[in-house]
């Protein structure tokens, strides 16, 4: 079983990626880094946790509903994702895709804030 | 250290319950449950895991306040909160309280469904 982390290269998406690495461990499984946009760089200390890359699928041009779908499948546990700080005003209401993911994935979703 | 999970008398409270209790065990660490409404019965299996029953406070009427403030406290690791399957039409939208503990809670929130 692998733990599902949305990876983006923002400060949201490295807490969100730290954390999935803490919860892999925690729980003896390994991470799948699903790529919703930028680069990534491994972390060095992921020790027992092995890693995989897995990327959304360039023709249907849709990040979340593919990181929905894949955390469908039955060898993930559970979805990490980084959450916005949003400003004053908007701070209110969560992003459309975080959402998305938290209601429609199939497993339970980990926010996380940087 | 504790997680702290939202209890609340409906499905997805329950399986936010449960969620909560795994947790604690994977960290080794206790449980409390701030009861948001209704009644608590503690679960049978808790094993090692210690369980704690707290309430908001009745002269604020915000319990989400409560459980955010109370997430600050620094024995507090993470907290577990069930989200509702909406109906199809309103199934876009998390509710706002929900979307409050996401965003304000200082700690990660895992968002457990029924």
């Amino acid at each position: 079983m692998s733990v599902l982390v949305a990876g983006t290269p923002t400060p949201a998406g490295q807490a969100a990626y730290r954390f999935g690495i803490e919860e892999a461990r925690r729980r003896g499984e390994d991470l799948i880094v699903f790529l919703m946009e930028g680069e990534h760089t491994p972390a060095s200390d992921l020790g027992e946790v092995g890693e995989t890359l897995e990327h959304p699928d360039d023709r249907t041009h849709s990040p979340t509903g593919d990181l929905i779908d894949r955390a469908e499948r039955d060898d993930i546990s559970a979805v990490v994702i980084g959450v916005r700080h949003r400003t004053a005003v908007a701070k209110l209401f969560l992003g459309s895709s975080a959402q998305q993911i938290i209601l429609e994935a199939n497993k339970p979703v980990l926010c996380i804030k940087a």
